[in-house]
């Protein structure tokens, strides 16, 4: 049972320590922690966000424990050369084509959100952002056009096959919970987006008891302002994922508490808080370890089936959170290690 | 003073009929108002969305008053003739570049957002989206790898006279407001963004009052929904403004009253209500009109410099609003109709 820890770049290293704690108090038989670096962190050790080393690292292991990536100090670099080359980098790499974003309101924590208590409480979403395609990973470059003007492009596309096979991870998905997927997409006006539905409906026909809709980007962003508690599974391509994802995750108030699963076809996977390296906060000790300790949860549950271990560290963590226990991103005073600490005390 | 007049689809033909009730009631001195078909009702007299005739119209006026297009009984049709083309086109073939959405939740109606009243009340921004580029008017298509896979595929690319011509808009926008200028885009992932961010840096030294900040796409659509308030004017390519001003939009509750203007660099426009055709409730008289008689307002205004007169019509719009007047979109009972009614008992 061997677990890559990639902790990267600002208070990526803090909260991956207090995570790595809580795995470690688990006392699980032949787990073994294998340390690798990314992100500007690497950059700086190895000239490189993603050195072989640590590809190398996560393919010898069965998942990885992320922390986050970025580095202000890096934006002079080349693209290939910049920290969120490495997070790129793995997804591609390492076949991690599906994102699973759930988004609920903890209880509790109903006050933490700017949408009203009514409205949020209802939220119950799962979001599955596909990771290998799009705009993400086509052709791309800076060109002068014959008139001598510069010119940024970006190839979007996507084939059937990358479209089926994360248009299953959402029927299946959907199957576990209320049966509702709506895939999103902007398909008046792209053609990549209208091979994605013309592919989700054919996909459907497998699963008859789910409830395909179609919506939208434009008109999903309105609908998540407007009614969340309306959508169960949302499927949809990297781009608009990222940004609808991120868009849900606020809406449920408590960023700090956010876990993320980026799988493979097979059990592999990376998990990782949906925080980012946070600069302005990084070694000093505030930051919020409880999404990525709820992360490594996910990687218990999710690629080594330890479904009671990864209950265990949800439930210390769902006490710690009904004791009191807040970091100061939900508005509270306790500090990363007190947190772990908290959270230890009630494995 | 001739304004052509596109009513299109759905409620577009019975809110179109208000405003332009209000326009007459004004008895401007040289108001001709030219008929033109748009869209799916375009579609069926004339074998195209957007007709040569409509477009000769559009061409021999001084600004186009719009309603609104979409049909789902078009959906089958090839993409070039489906009703979305109309406004596509009109956008390509007038120069209609920047897409000005204004964001502000209406004095009294702070209970329709689904936000909180206190971060609601604090929206006053605007959203400039370029029109005419990106991955809406690049090179598109279905194509068969050498496999034999169907992939669908768009180009998205900015050139920087593109980039630079909007930048000017959000830069001028932000003079005339409070002079704090976010431009958003994805520099992380694309190209098309780097140059996109680097026009706009550039292009900052001729605004030495404005403060220009860089955002991402994910993030953006964060702080919307964190803290709205944050914003001024918001500078975007025509992807990320099509999500990001319909998720404001929502933002403040009543997408009834939310009028747009798309510009030409000549004081050619049009203006249109942001909301859409509304197949379900069209042609029952419950569509609400407001946000088209203030797109006529916004019409007046900035392409015939009728200040008073477009004054005039917001102070009706905002007096009829105050005395209980509402449509069924706002939580009340008014209709079309009555509401235009309404309206013009307060010019
Ligand atoms: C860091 C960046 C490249 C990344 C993305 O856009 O995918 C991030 O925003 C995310 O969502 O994980
Ligand atoms: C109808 C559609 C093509 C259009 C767009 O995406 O621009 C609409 O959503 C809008 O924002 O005006």
């Amino acid at each position: 049972m061997r677990v890559a820890v990639f902790a990267g770049d600002g208070i990526g290293q803090e909260v991956t320590a207090e995570a790595v704690r809580v795995l470690e108090a688990l006392d699980l038989p032949g787990l073994e922690l294998v340390y690798g670096d990314v992100g500007g962190v690497a950059y700086r050790k190895h000239g490189h966000p993603l050195p072989p080393e640590t590809l190398d690292i996560a393919r010898s292991c069965g998942a990885i424990l992320f922390g986050a990536v970025g580095d202000f100090s890096c934006d002079h670099l080349e693209r290939h050369l910049r920290p969120e080359q490495a997070i790129l980098g793995l997804r591609k790499e390492l076949g991690l084509f599906a994102n699973l974003r759930p988004a609920t309101v903890f209880k509790g924590l109903e006050d933490l959100t700017t949408l009203r208590p009514e409205v949020a409480e209802k939220i119950d979403l799962l979001i599955v952002r596909e990771l290998n395609g799009d705009v993400y990973f086509g052709e791309k470059g800076l060109r002068t056009t014959q008139d001598g003007r510069r010119e940024g492009w970006d190839m979007m596309s996507y084939a059937e096959d990358e479209v089926r096979r994360i248009a299953h991870t959402g029927f299946k998905a959907a199957m576990g919970r209320r049966r509702k997927l709506c895939s999103v997409d902007k398909a008046n006006v792209l053609e990549t987006s209208q091979l994605w539905r013309d592919v989700m409906i054919e996909v459907a026909k497998e699963y008859p008891q789910v409830e395909l809709s179609h919506m939208y980007v434009d008109n999903a962003a309105m609908q998540l302002v407007k009614n969340p508690g309306q959508f169960d599974v949302i499927v949809t391509g990297n781009l608009f994922g990222d940004i609808l994802s991120d868009q849900a995750s606020m809406c449920v108030g408590s960023i700090g508490l956010l876990a993320s699963a980026s799988l493979a076809e097979s059990t592999f996977g990376l998990y990782e808080p949906i925080h980012g390296s946070a600069p302005d906060i990084a070694g000093k000790g505030l930051a919020n370890p409880m999404a990525t300790i709820l992360s490594a949860a996910m990687l218990l549950r999710h690629s080594f089936g330890l479904e009671t271990e990864a209950a265990r560290i949800e439930s210390a963590v769902a006490k710690a959170l009904g004791d009191g226990i807040r970091g100061g991103d939900l508005g509270g005073q306790a500090g990363t290690r007190e947190i772990g600490d908290a959270v230890l005390a009630r494995l």
